[in-house]
Order: structure tokens, then sequence, then C-alpha cells
């Protein structure tokens, strides 16, 4: 591909190859409007979107990407080619000054905003190695995974009105628990509150009618591109509430995801074999084309006034279940999907120690105790503590990477009589 | 009360005392608006906005209810008490004859739709005698109520997308279960398709910011009305998926409401004391206010071509939580609530067999047969059965009703391997 007339450093994750959506305002202007990340620069799509097919310049002049995700995949394409286009060195808009004045802006002068309105919110829970862990710590080894875990991709619905955009704070909540050997529940602030390394995607295309189903050889139209997510869980709660309806305010105190969408076209040079299932699954679940991706994802921890830890390398990779598999089974009863609805993946741990996506997991319910620099250590999330996600794919000198998906901490209010 | 221009039969849902609001639309006038119920005829909110207070004016030119919810028990208030000056003999209207040929308009001429936009639905199981009866068949007598469930309003995150306006067809869907004794799941049309007498509120006033709660004394702001709902359910689909997470493809194939919207001020004469509830709840849980209502509730089923057999006698006041404490539950670790969020009650049992809320308990989990008339019966549903909801509000010659709340199942897909 030829070079963007805009800088993109060595090791950035926004190059001419990526381009991610996201929402944007500035403090001379802010009215919200669409982009695309460049290097550190952005563009901003409303200021160019005279420069599109008319088809899709609305979906470009819009709030939010809910329009543009409604047009479908070949609409994403052409906007997709054309940006690329107009990005390039000696392009219609690197030859027109003051247009280029307008379009390219610093990351450093804008703000970030929810990509989309999010219409509903669905969390599953795809990573074996997520599922197995939790099963042994709470059921024990031989009854670790549920019978129905390898046959179809559990899920919940979440709580879309509790997504909001990285580096929004998170309040540590107050709520509900049981303590160990206790009759009686107390209330009181979270004492076991905890982050979930998660990537989530957004559903595009028209979506399908209530009582029509996506066949999983279809669902890749619907796949509009994918977010970090951190899925602020406080386990304390949820262990009381959780039987028999599962989490609830465990889990609706806040759900952060990056700003950026990275199309999945973009992620195509990183595609991988489906994680091999067994036992093979029913036929309204199987798709011989490859929907898994070689994303590295990473998780630091940086306590106040104090430098990061990385505390959790993982990878997309270890999904036991596709994107695909998780659209096919969502509607497989007739559940209408809408564009701007976000599927999450659940908890993304790997095999190793070193690689699982929650303090849960890596502190082993507590038993462990996880060493940060400077002689500082954790168990579960401490107030003023941020959580900073990262991710990105590499091969070949070619990096596509996904920003951040930062949250912090703060403490709970005060419990009122 | 004066009486209004508009005839009220006797024995009508929608005296001037209740004006329930719905969203309505006409062979002549396809675009959405809001209107109240009156006797058999509605009354156009657009069509009268200009002469209600300039505040809400906008409120009630809108599409969808969610302005008007957003605006708070004050401007409800305002609305209300408008609308029925505006309703009686003699008023502004009454005289204005064009005008009133314009904005009354015969319930036979027009379509309903639903009356917001759901930005989130939250389906709660907050019927002792509900929760009891599954936990018997499901568990045993002795562990029939989790140890959770009389120390909160269990409840879990639906799906907004598919929540459909009463008449809307529910198709049986296809999915995945475990047959009895069977190793392995089989795909297929849903065998035990079941309907969930429910009661549903809209969330109303300006919502409270994500890491905050509402305190349950401050809840009531919140109530803007109530509907009918039924949360449509296959039991089968349901008994396989939803360890740990909870019911998810069971549930989401649709979940009906009824259009109308009956304000809570119209529920005011049919108080009644709360649930008593043992053990005494948390602190953040308690009120004194009464926030119990005498609403009457029934269902009848109609196979295709048949006429219409009451099968369950219910009350809204066998709920053990009330909607201010479910308010207060779900905002208690900060999860924020919107206008237009949907708050249903779970499944409304009462004590006695003819008063269950479902196909589930009235054949006891198919042991029983449910006699119908001509000679048919049924232990779940079958295609082309129909469902009707019905409630009301009787005292002192005042009838407060809810319409009809309607569904009828359609044969499922043909799988297709």
């Amino acid at each position: 591909m030829s070079q963007s007339f805009v800088p993109v450093p060595v090791g950035s994750d926004f190059p001419l190859e990526n381009l991610p959506y996201a929402v944007f305002s500035t403090k001379n202007n802010e009215a919200h409007r669409l982009c695309v990340a460049i290097g550190e620069h952005v563009l901003d799509l409303k200021a160019v979107a005279h420069l599109y097919p008319s088809a899709v310049q609305q979906s470009l002049q819009s709030e939010t990407l809910n329009l543009l995700m409604s047009l479908g995949h070949e609409a994403w394409d052409i906007v997709r080619a054309e940006t690329q286009k107009l990005l390039q060195k000696g392009s219609v808009l690197d030859q027109n000054l003051d247009l280029k004045a307008v379009a390219i802006v610093s990351q450093k002068e804008i703000s970030l905003h929810l990509p989309a309105q999010i219409g509903d919110y669905t969390d599953f829970y795809s990573s074996i190695h997520h599922a197995t862990n939790v099963g042994i710590m709470f059921r024990g080894a031989e009854n670790a995974l549920m019978p129905n875990w390898r046959h179809l991709p559990v899920g919940y619905h979440g709580r879309a009105s509790s997504v909001v955009v990285s580096g929004t704070p998170i309040r540590r909540p107050l709520g509900q628990t049981l303590p160990d050997g206790a009759e009686k529940p107390i209330f009181g602030a979270c004492k076991l509150l905890d982050f979930e390394l998660e990537m989530a995607f957004f559903i595009g295309g028209p979506g399908n009618q209530l009582g029509e189903s996506i066949p999983v050889d279809e669902a890749w139209k619907n796949v509009f591109g994918f977010t970090l997510m951190n899925d602020w869980s406080a386990r304390d709660i949820q262990k009381w509430e959780y039987v028999p309806l599962g989490p609830f305010t465990a889990k609706n105190l806040g759900t952060t995801i990056s700003p950026w969408v990275v199309p999945t076209a973009a992620l195509k040079p990183f595609l991988l074999d489906n994680f091999p299932q067994q036992p093979e699954v029913l036929p309204y679940l199987r798709h011989s084309q490859p929907f898994n991706f070689d994303i590295q994802l990473q998780v630091s921890l940086k306590p106040a006034n104090e430098s990061e830890t990385l505390i959790s390398n993982s990878n997309f990779k270890h999904l036991y279940w596709t994107p695909l598999q998780q659209i096919a089974h969502h509607t497989v009863t007739g559940c209408n999907l809408r564009p701007g609805d976000l599927m999450a993946s659940g908890t993304i741990s790997g095999e190793t120690a070193d690689s699982y996506g929650s303090l849960l997991e890596l502190c082993w319910r507590g038993t462990k105790t996880l060493d940060l620099q400077n002689g500082k250590s954790r168990k579960f999330l401490q107030d003023y503590d941020e959580v900073i996600i990262r991710g990105h794919c590499e091969k070949n000198g070619l990096r596509i990477g996904f920003g951040e998906c930062v949250g912090q901490v703060l403490p709970a209010h005060p419990v009122q009589q």
C-alpha cells in the first residue's frame, strides 16, 4: 500500500491499513462526528463526506456509527477503499490545503465518545480456559465445564446503558453480599472488584427480523468491527446474586470499551484456523470459513501515582467459539439483531497462568498474590487503580492496533443508613 | 369527576380517570404519534399539543413516549390534569368542532405501536408463589427458594430488541435441547412453548448517572406507568441453556407488551399494603410507602378457530417485591436507568392452582392436562394458539383497565440441514 500524507510513526497502532472508526469532538466543535485514526491524527469524516459516493455520505455525517453499520459490508468496503485513497500522498485531499487543515485533526485535540448507540449488549463466555478455570475454582476439576458448554456458546444479555467509553471512571459499587459462613447478607462496598479482559464486536448490516435466524455461513456480513472491552465485575456481589438467573448488579456497574472500532477487513491478514471443537457441534453452528484472529492482548495495572505493571498476556485466538457461531446461536430462536448491537467474547484467558484475563484467575480466587512494581501487590482491585487493556496484531512488518481501553476505580460512596 | 364528551360505555377499560398512553397511527397518516385512550376512542395528543403548557408541548409531538417519560412526575401530573380537562364536557376542545373531528379518533381506525424506544429491558422474578412452584418442580420442596430470594429481588437483563407490541405473531422457535436421558443435544422446533403472565413498568424521570443509585424512597419518581406483558418462554431450550448465566435464547424469541401504558396516578385508588416480607430486608430495600396494587389479571387461551377459555386468574398484589425495591436494587451498584427502560415483574402466580401464571405451573411440568372448551386440552402451547392477557382494577364503580396483550403462535420454520 502506498504511504499516507499523514505521518505514521514506526510502531503506531494506526497505519493506513487499519483506519479504525471512532466518534470524536473537539473543544471548538462539540458536535459528535465520525473519524478514522491515522497515525497520531484523525480524519474527520464529516468534513470530507462530500468526497464519497452519495449513497454513503449521510452515514458519514452522523453522530454515531449506527447508520454506517446498517448499510452493510459492500458500503463498508466502499468507504474503506475511498478513505485509503483520500489519505494517500497526492490525493484530492492532500492537494486541498484548506480542507486538509480542517479535516486532519491531532489526536491530542480530540475527545472520544461511544462509537455507537448500543441497542442491546450481549456477553458471551467463549474462552474454554476461562470457563474451565472458573469451574475448577467453584465446582472442582471434575465438573469444571457445564454439560452445555461445548455444545453452544453460552451467553447472557448484558446492560447496554452502562457500557461506557475508555477513560470513564468506574465507581466501586455498593451492594449485597453473603460473607463466608454468614447466615444473613450484609450491605457495603464491594471487596472483590475485578476486571475482565474481553473483546467485542459491533453488529452491522440491516439486521434480521424477529422470528428469523441468521445462518452461520451468512453471519460474517453482520460483523462490522472489533473493540477492546473491560467487563468490570464485583465478584463478591456476583457470587451471592447469580443463581439462578445469572449476573445482574455485579456487572451493570460499568463496562468499558475502547473508542476505536477496527474494521473486520483490517484483521484479514491475521486470520487463523478456528479453535478445534470436540465434540462436533450441531449443524447450525458449523462453519469451515476461518474466523479466528491472532490479536495479542495485554492487561496492565497501574496503582495511583505508580507506574504500570503488565499482568496478563492473552490473545483473541484462545476463544473456543467464533463470532459467526455466536451470531448464529444468538439468533437461532429468532432474536432480532440491530446495527449497533454489541457482542462481547467473555473473559479471554489462555492456557498458561500469565495469560489469564481476570484477577480472579491470576490470583486464583485470592489464594495467590500478584506482585506489582515498587513492592506493591494485589489480589483484587484497589481504589484509584487503573486497568489498561491494549491489543494489536503484528505480522510481516504490518501492525494493526486497537488503542487502549482504560478505566480507573473510584472509591465507593459512603453507606447511607 | 365530571363526564367526558367522548362516550365511555359501562365496563370500559378507559374512563376519564384512566387515560393510558399509547403510540398510534392511522391509514391516512402513518406517522407515529401519541394518544390517550378514552372509551372506544383515542385523543391524538399531537393534534392538541398546542393547548398544553409550552414546557410539555414538544413531548406530546414526539413519535414515542420517551421524551414525556424523561420530563418527570411533575410534568406527568400537568399533562394528565390538562388532558382530563380537555376531555370534559364543555371544554375548549369540546367546543372546537374542527379540532375535535381531527383529534378524537375511533380505536377501530388505529394501529398501535410500541409505546417507547426501550433502551434496556429487565425481567425480575418477584412472585414468591411462582419462584416456589418452579423451585419445587426442579429442585424439590425443601430447596424450593434459593437462599438469596428473600433478600434481594432476583432479576436479569432481558433482550430489548425482541420486545413487541400486542398483536405481533410469535414464531415457535428452533433451538437446541437435551432430551431426557440423552447424552447429546438435538436441534429442532421447541416442544414446550409457554407464556408467562407478567406486568411491566416504564422508567421515567431524568434517570440516574452511572455510579449513582436511586434510593428506595425516591424510586416512585421513576415509575411512569404500567403495561401487561407476556414473556414467551421455550421451556425445553431454557432448561438446557440456562446454567450458569441464566435464560438467553429461550426468552429472546419475543416478549409481548400491551400497547397502553396506564399512568401510576390512575392506579392510586387501588393501592394496597405491600406484601409482608420475612426476614426483614436490608435498609436499602426498606420502604414504608405502600406501592402494591390490586390489579386483577386474566389469561385466556384461544386455539385456532375456537373460542377462548379463561385459564388463569391472578393479581399484581401477589408480588413479593415492589417496583420501588426493584429500582433500588437495580441501581444499587450504580447501574444507570434511562427513560423508556422497561422493568418486568416476572411471572405473577397466586397461591392457588387457578392463579398460576404459566402453563409450566398450571400443568405442573406437563404432569396435568388443562381442559379447554370443546374437548380441547393443553399442556403447552400449540401452533396458532392465541394467548390473551387482560388486566383491570375495580372498586366503588371505578374501573381502570389495561386493554389486552395478545399474541398468536406461528409454526416453526422447517429445519434446514
